[in-house]
């Protein structure tokens, strides 16, 4: 961690502080264009960040960022600002707030809803200690909705302590904020902000023991310094509930028009790919076509998740429940308690929110659920939050439960198609992009089938699971110059008994894009415990991926060609 | 699944249907003294149950238990009476909603806070398909601090669809409520119920799209049937939440003076055996008079858990949050980034809900949090949703972590006493009863060691970690003849590879009170992938576990000391 020194901003004028809001502004805007990452959210609240650097005292005050991704300001403004064009790249600042980093960050983020729970312990601490300092949570009006900042809360009185809350409601989590707590929000505002006077009637944050106040103009910097300075008062006898309101893309008319597709975008040189989310969209309308019983869950990201044709097109059978990824789950299983045929979309380290639901209200009653887990694998910029490296870990020990890992776009269509008509709990993970299409059957799938793809003439059979490991596998084989089998194990649950009983090659080396631990290879492994084959694996080591890019991050944390091909080399 | 006749009650006289409460009470009070179960809760909501099944039609009708372990009467009056003395055993009853049971169980529940979302997906399921019937979620006020009842909420509106809620409010969980949104609750009920009318000012549940109304004595049946018809017709136009007072225990004097005593009761039966909630709570008294940092969290279940005492003895310095897995884990990340040393106590099966909070909060950030997990492996009588079998699967990929299993109390002591100088994230697993204990070093302990508890003298070694598979090596091995090494494998991660690397017999037998997927014996497997051991793994078959004894459903699912014995008579 280095020792970095903050920006001196105290003793600007207000006129000098609107200046550094537009130089900060242009920064990020150049920054973000080239290296890509989270746009209109960062700068949103260029005005909000600089009048807390300008009113707190940081680091001895505590900020945490809900989330995190719209932190840029705050490390501009903390003495990053010189490695502020490194951001997201390996070996470079992170996206993310990051304590390793610097003091100024408090808290590591990057799930949504942590922030309240994370200032109150974090409070707590500082009263058992005897501590003097302020704790701030900074959260998005889309974190807002999920549970755990009902929980937090909850004990804000139990734990009696003091932190300020600041809500930024920009009307958007990634997709426009769904659902009804961001209507009573806009009531709430409506009542006591925009009318200028703060009713005080009770309104639910008081009921938790908070002071409820705010801000309508968020990006006007004076307002909000003179409004933090009342609510630091306030904050040495009580919590606050601090409203907000901000435009998204605030200064950058492109992302101010377009907020939902600028929240992250990628840098300037990545080309367009052609991607999984866009398959399962394609897929899953023309499935719907035919079969009313389909219907899409989502917890925000539907775009992404290449759901949004889908959810315009089949309105009465889509919901998107905001950032609640339990609850996502829950009602995909008591949908398909009914006979309906519930297709639940996500990101692979967000469906960790969903783990217990999976395990007890899919698996355990064996309902036909299907779960499309876009960016499994590392996941690359975002870094040790975003990777989506544990899925396989996690979810092969859950009985009933189907996991398959399509090798290509076309593979992922015919799963897909598998899907419409399976009748239990089915996982279907993959990465975002979809680079390369692979010989093999286009034949319609059966659960737990593999195929070989090459026949080999060595004693070294190769099982890849999902098109980067194959892809590797591929090139590890040409590189060696040995011409080992090669197996698309596209079924990571159940095992495919009748190709593993058959393979003859005493050697096996196991490639996939996971963690190694608990992982497909380790399934391998305990197939042969009783036999004697000589079992490799392939995939990360145990310990958490940085930011960085897929490529390099592959190769670093497991899964590099060279040292394939040299195992396969060596094997007799 | 059978097809039950309801009990039918729709001819009753008031009089006849308060007998009948009378009835279903004295065969609840019975049965659970002689089956052990779920007492107070049972009892408390009699009456409520008696007018559901009068004034609505099941199974047409859904009605969904939240957390289910209340839903006794339900089942007696759906047919179930004659298999009544059967419940929670082998082959029996199950103790909690189970819809491969009978069609008058509409949703699996065990875990806090799923049956408002699990109603929303059935009743938005019923709107596709074009059907007309009453969907109701109970739910009781512990459960309603779980951040799902939230996310639920939010979705009520975009979903459009209407569902009854009955919040069963007896100011009891396990313990008793905590939380601001009780209070909030008692403030609600005051202003509109108890005052006899019922006002009309924004309360946040008309906010989020329902029609609040309440009952002051839930155990009036004839009040309860004439609120309840009521609120039947409202249910045409809109969703409702029916928010009324039970007292926990009724009829039973001794359990409404001690609700918590007898929320679960075992069987008559069963002896009283120290448990290893106990060692906890006296060992982290004695830890914590010495060492300030020290600091507990629990999502309810304080005194199960061995807590009482230290939360009475260090209120300061304790929190129990309410049924709130997910904020408990992150509030202990928060609390240990600032030098306070948490510890988490938590059932094994509840666990599942903080996955993805150990994950990114305390290993990611490599935070010194001790996580207690009690009930790990089978733990019985509840089910399927009970069992903690699956912790060492998806414990063991995380980076960071140490997970240890104690061989008995006497070692859970040692570890604990570790743990209070550990810098790491730190995991330990133990079931609830502590049967016996073990020769082996009463010495200090350091992470990642093993021990040898006997030295063989045939080609066999046997891993074995935690009491109850130390307790079945031992067996297994005196019925075998043969005379094995036996290994305390008291540390799942890291291995300890000094010892594996010792180990100089080729047959190799792991064993654990854990799903084999994943497990420790799947580690064992890969350590040695590339050697030529023969392994063999006993833990859990790959499918969920029913309820029944613990001896019974460890033997019936994986853990048969006959087999071990006869596996290791055949080694070579």
């Amino acid at each position: 961690m280095q020792n970095y020194q903050p920006y001196n901003l105290k003793d600007l004028s207000i006129a000098q502080l609107k200046g550094l809001c537009d130089t900060l502004r242009d920064k990020i805007i150049t920054t973000v264009t080239n290296n890509g990452g989270h746009l209109s959210s960062n700068l949103g609240i260029v005005e909000l960040t600089v009048a807390l650097h300008y009113v707190f005292d940081f680091p001895e005050d505590k900020l945490i960022f809900d989330v995190g991704h719209q932190c840029y300001a705050h490390k501009l403004l903390s003495g990053r600002e010189a490695e502020f064009g490194t951001i997201r790249k390996r070996g470079g600042l992170s996206g993310f707030p990051k304590r390793e980093e610097s003091e100024f960050d408090s808290y590591n983020t990057g799930h949504a809803g942590t922030s309240i729970s994370a200032a109150l312990g974090i409070a707590k601490a500082r009263d058992l200690k005897g501590q003097n300092f302020n704790v701030i949570a900074l959260i998005g009006d889309g974190s807002f909705n999920n549970g755990l900042v009902y929980e937090a809360f909850n004990s804000l009185k139990p734990l009696n302590t003091n932190i300020l809350v600041i809500l930024n409601d920009n009307g958007m989590s990634i997709s426009p904020t769904v659902g009804s707590m961001h209507e009573y929000l806009e009531i709430l505002s409506h009542d006591s902000l925009h009318s200028q006077k703060i009713q005080r009637h009770a309104n639910i944050f008081e009921r938790f023991g908070f002071s409820y106040d705010g801000v309508y103009d968020g990006n006007d910097v004076e307002v909000m310094i003179s409004k933090l300075k009342e609510v630091k008062e306030k904050l040495r006898t009580q919590s606050v509930i601090l409203h907000i309101y901000t435009k998204k893309g605030k200064g950058y008319s492109f992302c101010e028009e377009n907020p939902q597709d600028t929240h992250g975008v990628s840098g300037s040189n990545s080309k367009p790919m052609p991607e999984y989310s866009h398959v399962l969209g394609q897929t899953l309308c023309e499935l719907a076509e035919k079969d009313d019983r389909i219907f899409a869950v989502t917890a925000a990201m539907t775009p992404s998740l290449g759901l949004a044709e889908f959810f315009e097109k089949f309105p009465e059978r889509s919901i998107d429940v905001g950032i609640c990824e339990e609850h996502a789950t829950i009602l995909s299983a008591a949908l398909a308690t009914q006979g309906i045929k519930p297709y639940y979309a996500v990101y692979s380290t967000f469906l960790q929110r969903s783990y217990d639901e999976i395990i007890v209200d899919i698996c355990s009653q064996n309902l036909p659920v299907t779960m499309c887990i876009d960016r499994a694998g590392i996941s690359g910029a975002d870094g040790e939050t975003h990777q989506g490296v544990f899925d396989l870990s996690y979810l092969s020990c859950i009985p009933n439960l189907t996991i398959a890992v399509p090798k290509d776009g076309r593979e992922f269509r015919r799963m897909l198609e598998m899907s419409a008509h399976y009748d239990h709990p089915l996982v279907i993970r993959y990465p975002k992009d979809c680079r390369q299409y692979f010989d093999g059957s286009d034949a319609p799938i059966s659960a737990g089938t593999w195929e070989i793809l090459a026949e080999g003439d060595c004693n070294v059979a190769v099982l890849a699971c999902g098109e980067r490991a194959l892809s590797i596998a591929f090139r590890a084989a040409k590189l060696s110059g040995k011409m080992p089998t090669i197996i698309n194990a596209r079924f990571v649950k159940p095992l495919d008994k009748r190709i593993l009983d058959g393979i003859d090659a005493q050697n096996i080396i196991t490639i996939e894009d996971n963690m190694l631990t608990g992982g497909f290879g380790s399934l391998i492994c305990s197939y042969f415990a009783e036999n004697n084959k000589i079992i490799k694996n392939f995939g990360y080591k145990d310990s958490f991926i940085p930011h960085g890019s897929v490529t390099e991050l592959m190769e670093e944390f497991g899964l590099s060609v060279d040292d394939i091909a040299a195992y396969i080399k060596k094997c007799e």
